[in-house]
C-alpha cells in the first residue's frame, strides 16, 4: 500500500498566499519525513470563490523539499491545454524531480474554463484524445508531424524528453462510465475521485476491469484513489472539527457543476450524513483504518491519495491529521 | 547599477538534463552568494538543435535557492499564450518567490512555434496586445467580461492576484522600431536583447525615449539589457575558450531567423570578430568593464543581465566567470 498526499492549494479570498504556501512547504516537508510516497496537486483555472495557485509552478517548487518522494499532477485540463507546452512541462518536470512525476489527465466540467480557453464544450473529449495523442508522440519520436482537427506539426522536434521512459505515468480522472473506459483504453492507471459513493465505484470498478480485458491490457501496477480524510483523537472530535470546511468545499462543488459530471444516480444535494456516508474517510484512528480497508478490499486500490485539507482549514489541524496517519493509519494499512 | 544572470537552460542533444539542472541549481546559488540582483530564463519551443527546459516551472524551482534575488521571465512569448493561463501562473510564480517576480513579454519569430500553437504570423502582434490587456484586467479588476478578437470571458474572476500590484513589472522584448514603440507605450521596461549592435541600439534608445515622451510617460525606473559575456584572466583565452560556443549559438539563432527579427542594417552572417564587436563582452576584467560602461554611458542601462552559458560550455568555466564578475567586474562597475 502506498500513501500520497494531496496538496489543497484553494484558500478563502482575502488570506495570504505567501503565509498559505510556506505553510504547503511544511506540509510537504512533513510528508516527506513521515514516509510518504507521493505529492500531488489539481488544477483548476478561475476558480472563484477560492484563491487557487496553478498547477506546475507549485509543483516545481515543493519538488525541492519532496526529497524522493514522486511528484503528480491529479490532474491537468487537457482539453483546455496545447500539446506542445504540456509535453514540455512535463519534460521538464520530470527533469526537475528526476523521474519522479506523474501525469494525471481530465476533462474538467466548468463553462468558465472552457470559455476562456476558447473550448466548445463538445469537442472536449477529441481535444483531450488529440492532445495526449500528440504529447505520446513527441515524448517518444524524433520528429512529429501530425495532422488533426485541432493541433498541426510539421516535422516538430522536442529534443527535451521525460527521463522516464517512454513517458511518466499517465493517470485518467473519470466521473462517467465514458471516461472510465477512456482511462483503461488510454491510460496507465484510473486515478479514482474522491466525490463517487462506494457503490457507484463497484460497478465502475468492474467496467474498468471488463474494459481492460477486452483491450488485452493487464490490470494496472497501481490503482490509486484519492479520499478525503479527516481524523481526530475521537469520532464526534473529528466531524465536529472538518464538517463546516468540507460541506463548503461541496457546496462550491455542487455549485460548479462537479457532480453533473457523475453518474446520474448520483448528487452532492445531500445532508451531511448522507454526504459522508461511503464516501468521505471522518472518525478516529481506528475508524479511518477500518474504512480505508473497506476500499481497499472492494476496489483493488492500492495508493491512498488523502485531501486532509479544505480551503479555510489551519494548519496545525493539517499537520495534526497527517501525524496521525503516519503513527495510527498508515502502519495499520501496511500489516 | 544591478545584475542579473540569465541562466542558459539550452543544452546540446544527448546530455543528461538532471545534470545540467543541479549544474543550474548550483549557479543559481553562486549567483545569490556573489550579490545578483535577480536571475531570468527565455522561452523557446521545439528547441531544436537543443534540449531546452520550460520557462515557468524552471524558474519555481530555481526560487527555492534563490534567497531575496528578483525572478524574471524574459520573454514569454505571449502571441502563443492564453492570457488566463499566463495570468494565473505569474501570479502563482510572484507567490512563490513573494513578490519578487519580472514578466518579460515578446512576440517571437519562429514558424515552428507559430504553427505548434495555431497562430498565423500576421496576427501576432494583435495577440500580444489583446493577450497583455486581459492579463492586467484579471491582475486588477474582481471580475472581467471581455469581447476580444482572440479571447472571450464573461464574469470572470481570478481571486488569486499577484503580490506586486497592480502587478509585476512588464518588460518588452524588442528588436525591430516598431516592438521599441510599443513597448514604451505598453511595458514598464524595455528589456534590451543581446543581439543587436550598439550603433542599432543607440538609435533605438531615442526612439525609445521620443515614444515614452510622445505617451508621456515616465523614463523607466530600470532598464535592464542582456549581454554575452565570457570573461577570462586574460583577453587571447578569453576569445579562445568562448568563441566555438558562442558562435556555434549564433549559427543556430541565424537558423531559427532571429536575425530577420533586426533592424535590416544588421545580420548575424558575419565572421566572429565581426560578429563581436560593439555586440558581446569579451575579454580580461578590465575589458569587460570598459565595454560595459559604454553600454551603459551610451544607452543608460542601469541592469545589466549576464548570459555567461551557451550549449555546451562546461560549469567550470561558467562558475569561474561568476567569480570573475563577483569579483573584478561588479564591484568596478558600482564605483
Amino acid at each position: 500500500m502506498k500513501f500520497g498526499l494531496l496538496v489543497s492549494k484553494q484558500h478563502p479570498a482575502g488570506v495570504s498566499m505567501v503565509e498559505r504556501f510556506r505553510e504547503h512547504l511544511d506540509q510537504v516537508r512533513a510528508a516527506r519525513d513521515a514516509g510518504f510516497d507521493l505529492i500531488v496537486m489539481g488544477q483548476h483555472f478561475l476558480s472563484t470563490p477560492f484563491q487557487e495557485m496553478q498547477t506546475l509552478p507549485s509543483l516545481a517548487r515543493l519538488a525541492a523539499e519532496a526529497g524522493t518522494m514522486r511528484l503528480g499532477a491529479t490532474v491537468l485540463l487537457l482539453p483546455l491545454l496545447n500539446p506542445v507546452d504540456v509535453a514540455e512541462q512535463v519534460a521538464t518536470l520530470d527533469v526537475i524531480c528526476e523521474g519522479r512525476f506523474i501525469v494525471g489527465v481530465g476533462l474538467g466540467y466548468r463553462d468558465e474554463e472552457y470559455e476562456a480557453f476558447g473550448v466548445r464544450r463538445p469537442e472536449r473529449v477529441a481535444r483531450l484524445v488529440e492532445c495526449l495523442e500528440v504529447m505520446k508522440r513527441l515524448w517518444t519520436e524524433e520528429e512529429v508531424t501530425h495532422r488533426g482537427r485541432f493541433f498541426q506539426l510539421t516535422r516538430a522536434r522536442m529534443l527535451l524528453k521525460p527521463l522516464q521512459r517512454p513517458h511518466p505515468p499517465i493517470w485518467f480522472a473519470a466521473n462517467n462510465d465514458g471516461a472510465v473506459e477512456r482511462g483503461a483504453r488510454l491510460g496507465d492507471a484510473w486515478v479514482i475521485n474522491p466525490h463517487a459513493k462506494l457503490s457507484v465505484l463497484e460497478r465502475q470498478v468492474a467496467l474498468y476491469r471488463k474494459t481492460l480485458q477486452d483491450a488485452g491490457r493487464p490490470w494496472p501496477a497501481e490503482l490509486p484513489m484519492i479520499k478525503e480524510l479527516y481524523v481526530a483523537p475521537d469520532r464526534p472530535t473529528a466531524i465536529r472539527e472538518c464538517r463546516p470546511f468540507l460541506e463548503a468545499k461541496y457546496q462550491a462543488y455542487a455549485s460548479w457543476g462537479q457532480d453533473k459530471a457523475l453518474p446520474a444516480e448520483d448528487s452532492f444535494d445531500l445532508a451531511f450524513e448522507e454526504l459522508v456516508q461511503d464516501r468521505f474517510i471522518i472518525g478516529d484512528p481506528d475508524d479511518c483504518v477500518r474504512e480505508l480497508r473497506r476500499y481497499a478490499e472492494a476496489l483493488g486500490v492500492n495508493c491512498f491519495i488523502f485531501r486532509i485539507q479544505w480551503p479555510g482549514m489551519e494548519q496545525a489541524r493539517v499537520l495534526r491529521t497527517l501525524q496521525l496517519l503516519a503513527e495510527r493509519i498508515m502502519p495499520a494499512l501496511q500489516r
